[in-house]
């Protein structure tokens, strides 16, 4: 018997797949043997240390799909590491009768196979419970030689059969176990709202506060935002600070890049006073968590030159033969405000220490997300080093990895154990590009890679958003926030803020990398009305708190994306439709492959659209829309039972 | 640095690579690092046991392409195991020269960049051969300090980045070790003809001769065939013998199916004395030798009811209860003439020594190919013991597996060392299933299972054959021995034999399997010239010898196939247009990708069709073919140099 490509298995298991506490993990195997015998399986479930091992670990069923593919769902129940293996083995009462069926079938006599047919029977009923085997043992004694018809009745009965079918056959075949990392939930699912701390209650010359913030969580929260992403709020350094729009002096009173990180107020273990203190930062913690929200905090492994680690530990700077350190650069770029850390200096084991001390410090103050910034220029060992001990004394904590760099690193940091990963989303735009790419994470990299879909950062305003008016800020939140179970939003959003630095740059203009940015605390109403209601719809809906069982049906119109996306049991069904146009109405026939949606070929359904309450009567596959983005960036259905 | 998904890789590197001496087999694998320098790589090819081990290992060179894979070409030059591994290195004075280059597009001064340069540069001297060496180091101490412009033009001559991207800067990351194992060329590339042994020579009544057979051989030769399998040579059981046609009762003279082996003459190790003695096999193996050919022999690991097992190995048949062993049966078919081994029975080890002991037996008398059948009913631990142990004993032996199964099992034997598999190509008939097929088997599993395309067996004789007369048998000739490497007919098929046993049945009336089936030494004779078309063309054509460069062309036709076969430095290039419409003309547009073909994309090109001789002068993608199929089942183009 053969027990082979199991999934889920990053990197031959040499990496653990990833899961949260409460998912159902689709397992996969395909299990076969010699002679096509009926085979029956099941999986392993066991949180590492759990004291009995295999033995008492809890089982899963795995059932037969097509092609010696078999199927099932394990669910972990708490943080850490976990393994699954998958048994299987042969009803071999199950092979007799199948073999009895086959020949009563084709009219060959079954009498030369009774001998075997009780002889299993009697092996079968030695596994069963005492009573139940013993009267089975009796039953089987007055019926043996009863004459074929009367014996072949007791033998195919289908109760037997189920009953039987129960009984593990030894021997078992065994897959090598393999290993699972188990996160929070909102590793998983999260609605994200980014945000400058120092531009909350700011009037545009001087600082906001942490205690603003704190002040404008009820509101966010209620437009169902899960996560508060914080940009750096530690001391900003002075030399080579940059001014309004990258200029490369600063002026008078210009805060710099919170970014560069250091000053003689302190590094990336303190709150810049300018923004509060630390019990400010703990009070923030504090009302997050009264509002139901958790705060992500920026996680940028660099230094101002005024940072005290270049004072301390000047040797954990990169040199230039004549002793001077060398800024980052990315010529033509220079950032003079910045230091990059060399994690291959001598003195690399302080330096690793160190940023974990970073990390281990603000984890104890209650911070359970990190945003890490730019993860891809820096060594992975360091990432295997620093995620591997974040995991063994902060379990809880999230990591979402800001690496815009090439697939193949892109996919490392992933399997190195970061929680989520920024993506190409905001670059996907047309509907070959957007399913092409969504079905390369939910299908080939779901095991490992989660996706956070940004719809903006403060580095990336796209020329759709730039030039698609509304319609496109619409029709992308739908986007993002259906396709990808945590998506994100930076704060201009939902002010519609699209005004470039230049043509042809996805920079903002007056960008808030650089100066305060006062908004008022309201967007744009009919904006964040669509964001409160695409975010209650994904609390309310399993289906869009995941992205493995993520479909794309057919839609005629080039403009028109059509997916659904259902939990394993198909409990929660939400179909979506997205005009991608942002500018013109369109109609087309969708053709729904129903059997994804558990529904009969020509099933009559009814949906309803989250986005305005509407419900529409559907009949069989094909099926009319027609889309206005003056109206709506399109339907979000859920699928009424 | 991170070196990974290399490839070939069979689970997880748990089983060998397949390849063949002097092939150059692909390599590929993600290099990458953290901030993008610049990167080399090699590879090392190592025979296990080789003295000196890593260190003595010949090297190949990786290129890199796009998204940071990098490809090379390993060449094994012995039969037996072998490994690989992949070693890469920053090559630190061409990332300086990357950058500096850089800094000067974007007017940015490289001045402080300097040191470092030349400080690379001394270390990178003091790794070239000592004279080279040292008057580098002469030749920069003059030219450090004398000024931005002559300094630059010293350290960015193309010259001298040449010679130092030669060399291997350390720490090398290095891959773990991939195993692979290498057989004879035979093991790839072959053309085969399968025959009955009693009926060459026979007059229908008494069976043939394998003398018969060695007369046979120089024709079949002067066809371009490379191999010759015998259906089972050995003693033919009497009990429950099955008569023409497959009838329950075998009349008078009937010979039985050859794969019921053993009778009261002997076993599996024996030469049924009818055909001949172990003398003629030997002779018409010697004669096969003589004409450039092999004989593969059938190796059907079951027995008739009167096989010497049966009497001196009672425990390794498989019994009821009541004593009785159970015959092969596959309801409503039952086959009185075969018991089928019991490869779990008490006795295993005896069992499977004594099956390894047929192979060893037939190795020791010359063969060196054996064309294994039903290998899907036995064991896989059963093959991994077999295989393993032949490889070691015999590496020059060739195992076809006959495993018409579900597609798990067939790429399970293949991973298990069988050298060639049996495919489903018979029943890929359209245009989409071949494609589909054939990128499977070149791109999904291509590492690890050599197809062979066999036209027809003595038990397919498909509806295709059946119905579309000689334009069907034509135009699957020439897609069997142009798509896969390897490819057979069945010797009734260059008779265009294609009379069903009945409508719906793949059998073919008048079974050779049951009766003794003489025919003329020469089939039809325009079948005949296809074939030996064909084959020498095969034998000038090294693209057409290997199955990984194939490449699917469009054509606008849904009955024109085209494809193109390549070699890796594209030295060979065969370009195929197939008719898979057997009775009518077709004409099309084919629009070719010409870098498949090395070509530029305007590019005018001659190319010789080998089937008749014609030349044509293609200009650009797109080209006009009209296919006849009473004149052609297509064109085999060679692209001329």
């Amino acid at each position: 018997m053969v027990v082979g490509e199991i999934h889920p298995r990053v990197d031959c298991g040499t990496r653990p797949a990833k899961a949260v506490v409460g998912e159902a993990v689709p397992v996969r195997a395909r299990i076969f043997a010699d002679g096509r015998p009926r085979l029956r399986a099941r999986g392993r479930l066991l949180p590492d240390g759990l004291a009995g091992g295999w033995r008492a670990a809890r089982t899963f069923p795995l059932a037969p799909l097509v092609d010696d593919w078999w199927e099932g769902h394990l669910i972990p129940e708490s943080l850490g590491p976990w393994r699954f293996r998958l048994e299987a083995w042969e009803d071999r009462f199950g092979t007799w009768c199948d073999d009895v069926a086959r020949r009563l079938a084709a009219r060959v006599d079954p009498g030369p196979e009774l001998g075997e047919g009780w002889a299993l029977l009697r092996q079968a009923a030695r596994r069963l419970p005492g009573d139940q085997g013993r009267s089975l043992l009796r039953a089987a004694t007055t019926a043996e030689g009863a004459g074929l018809e009367r014996e072949l009745a007791f033998l195919l009965d289908a109760e037997l059969r189920n009953l039987l079918a129960t009984l593990v056959w030894l021997p078992l075949t065994t897959s090598p176990a393999q290993p699972l990392w188990v996160e929070r939930p909102r590793a998983l699912f999260g609605s994200w709202y980014e945000l400058f701390a120092r531009s909350q209650g700011s009037d545009g010359l001087h600082p906001g506060s942490l205690a603003a913030v704190a002040d404008r969580l009820p509101h966010l929260a209620s437009l169902g935002f899960d996560v508060i992403y914080l940009t750096p709020i530690h001391p900003v350094g002075v030399t080579g600070r940059r001014g309004r729009n990258n200029a490369p002096v600063a002026g008078p009173g210009d805060p710099g890049s919170p970014w560069a990180i250091g000053s003689e107020r302190g590094g990336h273990m303190d709150v810049d006073p300018e923004l509060g203190t630390l019990a400010d930062f703990r009070r923030l913690l504090a009302r997050a968590e009264e509002v139901g929200m958790e705060v992500a905090m920026d996680y940028a492994l660099q230094c101002s030159p005024d940072h005290p680690w270049v004072r301390e530990h000047p040797a954990w700077f990169r040199r230039r033969p004549d002793g001077s350190i060398r800024p980052a650069e990315n010529p033509p770029k220079r950032y003079d405000d910045i230091y990059p850390l060399d994690f291959n200096c001598r003195d690399w084991r302080g330096l690793w220490a160190a940023c974990y001390e970073i990390l281990d410090h603000w984890a104890r103050q209650g911070v359970r997300i990190f945003r890490v910034d730019n993860p891809h220029t820096k060594p992975v060992p360091f990432w295997e080093y620093l995620v591997g001990r974040l995991r063994l004394e902060h379990p809880e904590a999230v990591l979402l990895a800001e690496a815009f760099t090439a697939p193949a690193m892109v996919r490392e940091l992933a399997k190195v154990g970061f929680s989520q990963s920024y993506t190409y989303f905001t670059w996907r735009q047309t509907k070959e590009e957007l399913v092409a790419y969504a079905r390369e994470l939910a299908e080939e990299t779901a095991d490992y890679l989660r996706p956070n879909f940004f719809v903006n950062t403060p580095d990336i305003l796209t020329a759709q958003l730039q030039e698609g008016g509304e319609g496109a800020f619409r029709s992308r939140l739908l986007l993002a926030s259906t396709l990808s179970s945590s998506y994100g939003i930076y704060s201009g959003f939902e002010h519609l803020e699209r005004a470039a630095l230049r043509p042809g740059s996805e920079e903002y203009l007056d960008s808030e990398k650089y100066q305060y940015r006062p908004r008022p605390d309201h967007g744009d109403p009919a904006m964040e009305d669509l964001i409160a209601i695409v975010n209650a719809a994904r609390r309310d809906h399993p289906a869009l708190q995941q992205f493995r069982r993520l479909f794309f049906h057919w839609a005629d119109h080039p403009e028109l994306l059509c997916y659904s996306k259902t939990t394993p049991g198909l409990e929660d069904r939400v179909l979506v439709v997205v005009n991608l146009d942002p500018w013109h109405a369109h109609e087309s026939m969708v053709h729904l492959d129903l059997g994804q949606l558990g529904l009969g070929a020509d099933a009559s359904f009814a949906v309803r659209d989250l986005l305005d309450g509407a419900e529409y009567r559907w009949q069989g596959p094909h099926n009319y829309v027609r889309l206005d983005p003056a109206r709506a960036p399109g339907h979000l259905f859920e699928v009424l039972p």
